[in-house]
């Protein structure tokens, strides 16, 4: 089904997020709030209300995680977030503070967060990310590998080539993989069994030209595959 | 029903205003993009497709209208902006350009554009108004008093006093209310038959302290009546 859907490559994601910043004018507070929110509404679908640990990697993947966190203490999960590399960006300082009014933690130990939780979700890398993860976050990756939690991945499963996805077929394994936007070349490689697409703020033309599915009535994700 | 929820006066809506985007850390662009979600929501929850116009003020609660017109777009509404006076601040002009983006027309003759609409949104004043409507708004409100066609209000109808509301009963008669983050206290005097909350971003001490409701599920609004 959707089998319309373009993939795109990194340049292709890099240029259609300039193209919807500096063209189309959209703020990176609002695509990530709303790339955010289609990340909570995706998992809310999908997975019993429980403990939710986002791992939160330094950039806008990061900030996307920093934003379900929030939606999802709106809808009753009990979340916690692993945020080891905090960047000093207004942007993100912001979204951990507003982390911080709705009693958030922060937790450090990585291990027991892990076994405290019922689902992870992984906000590491997203598009721009290449070449080879590095501490803390090749350690952070072995440990999700490791655990038995179903794992979601926001719009690249981390450490995964953004194109070629992972061929060695070493590399994390998540059971939901949230597309933003549009999927990358690497979501053909996804065998987890939830395929969502997020990010409803797509322009008409736009979203013809990269072949998007209509999301359903009021939804902000739609179920891919 | 929600008989304990909170009605704010202009004061305290101002300052739960600066509370989140001071304390909390909230940005505009974030507060008014979810609040734009809730009033298209709130709507396409009560009305059938078709043809939208929204009447745009000056300020904040323009804003809160141009955000609902593109999620109207992408909920399949026919959608026209009435916007005789244009702020030159960056905000505004990039919720403009970004309906640009959605193709969505400005209009400059209302009273055509009255004609060929079936709903009607005021996001002309909000909670910060206060004295009497001026041109051309004032003409704006007379022409949609004197329309059968419905007409939903955002946060406050406009031309009513903040706490006040329309004792005369001269002023706009909405068919529909969303309030935003909570009812103002001019709230009390509006008949129509809907009235909804939205601006699902208040962290949970707020919300508790509000006497919010608890939205259901995943949705960005809730009807209190």
């Amino acid at each position: 089904m959707f089998s319309a859907i373009k993939h795109l490559g990194q340049k292709a994601a890099q240029a259609i997020d300039v193209e919807l910043m500096t063209t189309h004018g959209f703020t990176i507070e609002q695509l990530m709030e709303l790339a955010g929110l289609s990340v909570a509404d995706s998992i809310a679908a999908e997975y019993a209300r429980g403990r939710v640990l986002l791992c939160i990697g330094p950039g806008n993947n990061g900030g996307d995680g920093l934003v379900a966190a929030r939606h999802l203490t709106h809808y009753g999960y009990r979340v916690s977030l692993f945020y080891p590399k905090q960047p000093q960006k207004d942007l993100y300082k912001s979204l951990l503070r507003q982390c911080g009014a709705f009693q958030i933690p922060v937790v450090h130990d990585l291990a027991a967060a892990i076994s405290d939780s019922d689902l992870i979700v992984d906000a590491i890398f997203g598009f721009s990310f290449s070449g080879t993860p590095r501490a803390p976050f090749d350690g952070v990756l072995d440990a999700l590998r490791a655990s038995d939690k179903p794992v979601v991945s926001v719009d690249v499963p981390s450490g995964w080539d953004v194109e070629e996805g992972d061929p060695a077929g070493t590399g994390l394994r998540p059971d939901m993989l949230v597309s933003l936007t549009a999927p990358k070349l690497c979501a053909a490689g996804f065998h987890g069994r939830f395929h969502y697409l997020g990010g409803r703020f797509v322009p008409p033309s736009m979203a013809q030209s990269l072949g998007l599915p209509s999301y359903p009535g009021t939804s902000n994700c739609i179920r891919l595959r």
